[in-house]
């Protein structure tokens, strides 16, 4: 996991400083100064101990305390030998394991659930997803189901000998992260719910911590994951599902905005009397661009099985793919007219956030080679700035997983706030 | 200046933390703790010496010597006693002062030049705003009224016994800040305009470090120091002038993007085979809202004085705000027509970035009371988010000296950066 990312939700505010808050004794310290280890080992990958005690500012002898610390703890190790310049011999350079600490994302989608666990170096120990037809399931069949795949994943995890530090709900709409509330979620249909909540009290006794999160705020935190290895620290992450929603990474920060709302642009009013949208007003971005939009201009047999909510989205999305080659004019004409709209919107995006990066999630991924060219030619016509501020459209190369991942990043993040919490 | 607000541009890149960069010397050190003693000042307020010491986690010895180069570079002072919770007699407060350090700030707009001159407690030292029709003037000669104003502005700082550390210069458009170019401009027609160059010849030997930034973001700055009193740190303001731009505060930051060109909101195509804009797209929601629309609706005779460029633009707008106030039916029609499409566009902003506050300014502010009633309803209609994500529209309260007034809080900045420079 040698990204340079942050997965802290909210940045800090503007106080530009008020000094470091005075630590309240010796073992507040030494969690602040193990956590700064581990992200710096995080951000900047494997190092000497000298390095180590230079990049921090902090003495050798201490580092040496946290390092012993941390290899206990069962999150570094001592790895390859690092040459650091200096004559002599090469000095042992200490790096992230934690191959026995993992984190789980379990996320709700309009058609289907999706659980992956990863482990601290970013390894998938464990991951599935089932077809739901989730707004006529009702919430509580769908948590019911929920807290089964989270209790295969820990099984999972903990058959390898490693254990679960936490799990992350990934749900559509607008989530209270706070109260673990999803508020309203049109998709899915879901009002008020106490997600996580109604997961603890199935795990019972076994419930990890759980946390809750907007799907395209995690699918974004997975992308910049992959993204800031090419030293990408702004970017849109945008979901191409039924639902249309985006995740946006500024400055290497995710972007939550006031109250966690940040992010909601599937209901762009960019079609003025257009269709009705499942939010109740017409003419949003999603009627244009959602699955929706899709499978209506491509299959309007409505019979036709790539309707059917109860198949797996992606055996469904596979069954368009193979008609699309072999020149089913219907879903090559859809692909045209979603590669305009996509445009459109993206555009609008860019000129807003001026990020470095678009990625396109979901089902755009699934057809990138037949959108991408479009929406490239259509975005870079439309940005205001010179050379479309710098910004490229990529597909997601973490298919319907991303937010899952982001799940488990997000629980994963805990241990790097405070590594002996995992003690 | 007791406002909690950091003017630096880019948030930092993801990287949690690298570690403090080992300082080459004691003086830069120095340098470090200088700002840093600043800074808490400014974000929190004046404070004992035993407080800062607290505060910044810094030997008291070390506090007491750099209050003093403080004291001697004019920057704070011994303010009012103040009881620190302690028994025995209060101690001596230390203060902001800078009195005798101002920054300047210069907008260049589509009618008018306006030049604000600050000093490092806030205080407006020098003002002045002229009636320009820029488009037709040409760069050059708006590049020689800006240096006239800079000139008249920075007499006016040396009259009062002070002295300028830096002017920042805010202009429409697409600015580059690196190279200190204005890329594109269409509401002036500028493109590629060497705009601080040109500053930096015609002050010759006079010229202060100058700077440029886009007018909408320094507004933003200027309109964030004021919020964040009220503990907002996530705001949009946007311009309502001829262009509509925006500035972006998130989480306490500015908000940049990738390449400095965030923020980009007047061009939303909102009116699909809407109305040409001078872009050369139509239906950009800048012909719905901007000031032309205002005019276009309210005065539709062209020889109407409040077409005229050449008059002031604060004058002409007086002029319509008597004719509402007097009932004339077109103009009370334009501003609700005005406030419909307002409402639909800050919706959208208020859906994709949650921020906390919009804060409205040029002549969105100045008729204020008949649009904010009708925009309000129609925002909180429109966005999704449960309770309107905590938004409020606000109007602003700088008027149209808030992108100069923005320039010089940036140029101010570099005092707080390095205060040592300022000798």
């Amino acid at each position: 996991m040698s990204v340079k990312a942050d997965l802290r939700g909210g940045a800090a505010h503007g106080v530009a400083m008020a000094g470091p808050s005075k630590p309240s004794d010796r073992a507040s310290i030494r969690r602040t100064n193990l956590g700064l280890v581990l992200r710096l080992l995080r951000d900047s990958g494997p190092r000497s101990r000298a390095r180590i005690a230079s990049d921090t500012g902090l003495p050798r002898p201490t580092i040496t305390g946290l390092i012993s610390e941390l290899v206990e703890l069962g999150l570094v190790r001592e790895g390859a030998s690092e040459r650091d310049g200096s004559v002599g011999r090469p000095s042992q350079a200490v790096e992230i394991d934690g191959r026995t600490i993992c984190g789980i994302g379990l996320e709700i989608n309009v058609d289907y659930l999706a659980v992956v666990a990863l482990n601290l170096r970013g390894d998938v120990t464990f991951t599935r997803r089932i077809a739901v037809d989730v707004r006529s399931a009702g919430s509580e069949a769908v948590l019911d189901s929920a807290a089964t795949l989270i209790r295969e994943a820990a099984a999972a995890v903990q058959a390898v000998g490693a254990r679960v530090v936490g799990a992350a709900l990934a749900a559509p709409g607008n989530v209270d992260i706070t109260t673990g509330r999803v508020a309203f979620a049109s998709n899915i249909d879901w009002r008020d719910v106490a997600a996580v909540d109604g997961l603890r009290r199935r795990l019972g006794r076994e419930a990890p911590p759980l946390r809750l999160e907007n799907d395209a705020k995690l699918g974004a935190i997975a992308e910049y994951l992959v993204a800031s290895a090419s030293d990408i620290h702004d970017l849109i992450y945008i979901t191409g599902e039924t639902g249309v929603g985006g995740g946006i990474i500024s400055g290497g920060q995710l972007m939550r905005g006031a109250r966690g709302f940040a992010g909601e642009i599937g209901h762009m009013p960019l079609a003025p009397g257009g269709r009705p949208c499942a939010c109740g007003r017409v003419g949003c971005w999603e009627t244009m661009v959602g699955l929706g939009a899709l499978l209506r201009h491509a299959a309007p047999d409505h019979d036709d099985p790539v309707h059917d909510p109860s198949l797996d989205v992606e055996s469904r999305l596979a069954d368009l793919r193979r008609r699309a080659d072999d020149g089913d004019p219907r879903i090559l004409e859809a692909l045209a007219l979603i590669a305009d709209d996509l445009a459109l919107g993206v555009a609008l995006l860019v000129d807003v956030l001026n990020p470095r990066a678009v990625v396109l999630g979901g089902y755009f991924a699934v057809f990138a080679d037949y959108l991408l060219p479009s929406v490239r030619e259509g975005v870079a016509r439309r940005v205001m700035a010179p050379d479309c501020g710098g910004c490229e459209v990529l597909p997601s190369t973490l298919g319907f997983t991303a937010p899952a991942r982001g799940g488990a990043y997000l629980a994963l993040d805990s241990v790097y706030q405070d590594p002996s919490a995992t003690a």
